[in-house]
Parts: C-alpha cells; sequence; structure tokens
C-alpha cells in the first residue's frame, strides 16, 4: 500500500464535482479518479462516454458551469444537420462535444484502448491527475423497468427515467477487467472516496467490473463515501425516484445501507446530522459536513475535509 | 442504349453548377452525374467525399454560394476543440460538413457501399436525380510533384497546389470497379457530358477506373465537354498552373487536346470563339456560347443549350 493515496470513484455530475475538488488538494501523483463506463453509448457510430467527458470537462475548466455537464458555450450545428439527414438526435450532441467522440472513435479503431485514449484526451485539455475508465473492455448498463430492458441512456436521456427502474444489470461484465491504472490503484490506494454519485447508476457498474467489489470489501486502508443524497432529495438526477422503486428509504440512510460492508464512514450534509444514529446502527461512522458543492470553494473545502478525515494530503 | 438520358461526369465547383443546370432541364430518370471520388480523403477516420459533397450541397441547394463548396452558413466551432486536441485541422471541416462525414463513416462501417450511402444522404437532402460516386472501391489520386508523392487534399488544401505538378497517379483504381449506377448509365445513356471540372484533377480519376476511359472512347451516343478554361484562365482552381506544369497550352484548345478521342464536340464560351478552328483542327467540333456560370439561370441556360444540341430533354 502507498500510503496517502486516493482512488476516488465517481460517475457524473456530482462525482466530476468532487474530483475537481480532490484535484487541488492532491498532487496528481497521490491521486487516481476512476469512472463508470457503463453508461456509454454508440451514436452514429461514434463512442460516446458520458461520465468520462464529464469528469474531464470538469477537470480541464471547459464544462458547462449551469448542467455540470457538456462543454460551456456549446453549439449544436453538426446535430441540426444530422436531423436533417433523418437521424435520431434525442442525444443532444454539441459540436465542441462531438469533436472528443470523433477523436475517441478514431483512437479506438487505430487499437488503443479506452485508457490509453483518456489518457491522450485528457492531457491535450491539460489534466494533470489520473482518470481512468473502470475497464477497457465495453460494459453496458442495461435497465430493466416495469416496460422492460432499456439501454442506459435510452432510459436516462431518452425516456427521462421515466419507467419504473426494477434492476440494473451490466452486460459484458463478467468478460471485462479493471483497466491496467485502476486496478494498479485499486491495489496501491491508501483510500478510497466514494464521491456523491449514485450508487445504482454510478457506482454500482464499477464494481460489477471483475475483482472489484471483492477488493473493496477486503480493501485494508480507509474507506469513505459521500451521500449523493441530503435532506432526503437528490442533489442532481434520478436517485431519489430510484431508491425509491428498488425499496430503498430515500435517505442517507438509505445510501448508508447500500455502502456498508463497503465503505467504513459516510459523509453526510449537516441537513442529515439527525440521521447519524441510524447510520451508525448500520455498522458505518459518519461525518458531518457541508456536502452541497456549489463553488469551486465548496468543492476544495469538502475535498479537504475528506483528505482531513482521511489523514491524507 | 437508353434515347434521351444524359450521364453527366463532375468534379466540384464547376461540375456541380452544370450538373445543378441539368437538373432544371432534365427529369430524374433521365441524368446521371457520376463524380469523381479520387480526392477523397480520412480525417479522424472520418470518410470525407468532396467532390461528392459539393455537388450533393449543390444540387440540395445548401451550399456555401460564395465559395461553392461546403455549407452555407457553416460554423467550425468541432474543428476548434479538434485544435485544442492536437489534431491537424488544415482541412477545414464545418460543423454541418462533420454530419455528413460522420454518418458516411457509419454507414459504410455498417457495411453499405457508397453508391447506398450517397444515395442514402442524397435523398434526405431532397435530390431526386441520381448522384454517384465514380467507383465504390476507394481510389486515391496521387500527385507526383518536384517535391515528390503526395497525396491530393495535401497537395491541393494543404499545400495551396504550391508544388510544381509533373503528373497524377491513381492508386487502387486497377483493382476497382465503375459504381454499378455509373456502369450502367455508361452503357445506357445517348449522352455523355463532361462538366467544366478540371480534366487532370476530376476528370482523369473517372477515366481510371477499368473499363472507363475505352467505354467513352468508344461510346455511340453523342459526347459533350464544356471547357473549364475561358480566355485562357481557369474559371476556379488551379487547372491553369496544372495545365501548363504539365506541357498543356493553358486555353480552350490545350483542353481539346485533353479531350481528343473522348468527345466529339468543346463547348467553349463567346470569349474564345476565335480559337474553333484550332479546336477543329484537332478533330472536335465547337459549339459556342457562354459557359461562365455565375446566376442559376446561367447555369439552367448552359444546359438548356446543351440538351438541345445534344438533342435531349
Amino acid at each position: 500500500m502507498n500510503s496517502d493515496t486516493v482512488l476516488a470513484f465517481s460517475g457524473g455530475v456530482g462525482g466530476a464535482k468532487l474530483a475537481l475538488g480532490l484535484t487541488r488538494v492532491l498532487a496528481p501523483e497521490r491521486l487516481t479518479i476512476v469512472v463508470n463506463t457503463g453508461d456509454d453509448e454508440e451514436f452514429y457510430g461514434l463512442h460516446v462516454a458520458p461520465d468520462l467527458d464529464t469528469v474531464m470537462y470538469t477537470l480541464a475548466g471547459v464544462v458547462n458551469a449551469e448542467t455540470g455537464w457538456g462543454v460551456a458555450g456549446e453549439s449544436f450545428r453538426s446535430l441540426d444537420m444530422l436531423k436533417r439527414y433523418g437521424a435520431p438526435t434525442w442525444f443532444q450532441l454539441g459540436d465542441k462535444d462531438l469533436a472528443t467522440h470523433i477523436l475517441r472513435r478514431q483512437r479506438l479503431d487505430e487499437g488503443r484502448t479506452l485508457s490509453e485514449v483518456t489518457e491522450e484526451l485528457c492531457h491535450r485539455l491539460g489534466i494533470r491527475h489520473r482518470v481512468v475508465p473502470m475497464s477497457d473492455q465495453p460494459i453496458r448498463s442495461i435497465v430493466e423497468t416495469d416496460e422492460g430492458d432499456i439501454a442506459f441512456q435510452s432510459y436516462f436521456v431518452e425516456r427521462k427515467c421515466e419507467p419504473v427502474m426494477k434492476g440494473l444489470r451490466f452486460e459484458g461484465a463478467r468478460d471485462a477487467a479493471p483497466a491496467p491504472e485502476f486496478g494498479r490503484a485499486l491495489h496501491d490506494a491508501s483510500t478510497l472516496v466514494f464521491c456523491p454519485s449514485n450508487p445504482w447508476l454510478s457506482v454500482d457498474p464499477i464494481l460489477s467490473v471483475p475483482g472489484v467489489r471483492k477488493a473493496v470489501q477486503s480493501f485494508p486502508g480507509r474507506r469513505l463515501a459521500v451521500s449523493p443524497i441530503v435532506g432526503g432529495k437528490a442533489l442532481k438526477g434520478p436517485a431519489a425516484k430510484i431508491m425509491s422503486e428498488l425499496g430503498y428509504e430515500v435517505s442517507a440512510v438509505g445510501i448508508a445501507s447500500y455502502y456498508r460492508n463497503l465503505v467504513d464512514t459516510l459523509v453526510i450534509d449537516e441537513t442529515d446530522r439527525e440521521l447519524a444514529p441510524s447510520i451508525e446502527a448500520l455498522g458505518l461512522a459518519t461525518h458531518t459536513t457541508g456536502t452541497v458543492m456549489r463553488t469551486l470553494e465548496d468543492k476544495v473545502s469538502l475535498a479537504r475535509e475528506i483528505s482531513r478525515i482521511a489523514d491524507v494530503g
């Protein structure tokens, strides 16, 4: 184990915010960010990796600050033309964003791995910290709903999470392996940090990669998660709806019941201070602080707090 | 032979103009436009077919009227981002234009032929006349220069035709075949029309497809070409420079010496009326009319004149 190194698990928007904070607190050699690729999808033959892109754009400072995803000042001229050609355009790919997917497709076709492509794109955008996909093999999140199985982006974007979720499965996971740098960090890191991402949509796909769940369960270092539910509501996205459909209590306690056996400490917002005893009854320690990240200062502050309680940084 | 049907040979801008005129004079079932694909090139793994695109955009009425190529009102946001990623951007692909190349790549990867993809894209843009690539197999024009061999677009766009041209060759031609609809039209048409495109850059690649040059030479119907040189100057592009480098007289007479044995009649501009005897001395008939196409009216007028002398339409 390499003391004072952090492996952060991230999905899209919420995870990316804390990841940005962590990059301001930890030197590049002391932080690896592993990102969910279960919601990757092909559009027009291009490889779109929404969570990787959100983390990358956020760390590079080019993200659309209003939405938390996509590139700032984006336009949709290519999409207009694609529509004219009769192509499906429910997934709103911007002109700048398309450049990412075009280059990713090109590099993958040239035989590079998704890890290598991600490293190249991040490097070009000036990102110095290591961002890695959960796997170099394709794993696709399939949402099992009351209307049947739906590919993740169709469920999430096209259908706006309307169908009732009964479960998720991760196609291809059985034949996949952790991306090399992810596997290395999982072995070497002193601390695991689960960013405030959706556990079912963003964290579970990462844990579905063979060997990962066990490695987390038996991880010898510190393990923390930040609750994405604050005051009984999701800060972003459909986490609350999904928790309710999957039979979880929509609260930080519900998040705790997901993370038991996976982490030792759940970081909860001050709003949820009174839930600490119920969470501790599940066998998790709690740490209470401000977890809502609106400004860069919020992000750095939460990252600093996490580094402090994990005794890194 | 199907009387009253025209097969028009076209390169980019100049050819597209007459092609547009012909579509206003001839019903869809009576016109096939075969387009040079020797200057096709891959950028970022996408398949760019500049002449096909120019013809398609022109016939669809979405072409940039100022340049004669590209889409009207184009923007370059994707390109800005590609540049940020360090990708080469000397070939200025616009955002709308990229949609074409993305879909073409996708369809080709799905196993469609270039003919099928072209038909689909044209149909989606509302084009009712048949536009076909010269071949469904890749043929690449290589420019032999005083600085060595240069791929066509590198020569044409990146190097702005500066190197002295010594010759051209068409890689892959030997293993290619005419696209099915091109082959059919070459067999069935009553008239061949060589649009005012550059003979060496745009027409010669089409003639390099196995069987095509012979079929043109022994074609039993009417055969006309429109001179792209007017008053000793190229209306567009590097034709004059290339003619001079290849040892041709830079005039309609030089064009005639290229087309002898290929066509019976050279259509020349009124400006070049006094050249008719020299052209006729080469064994070609001449027809003198206004060939400079600035307005749609010019294009339709020249097309009508050509239909008249070819006795079609």
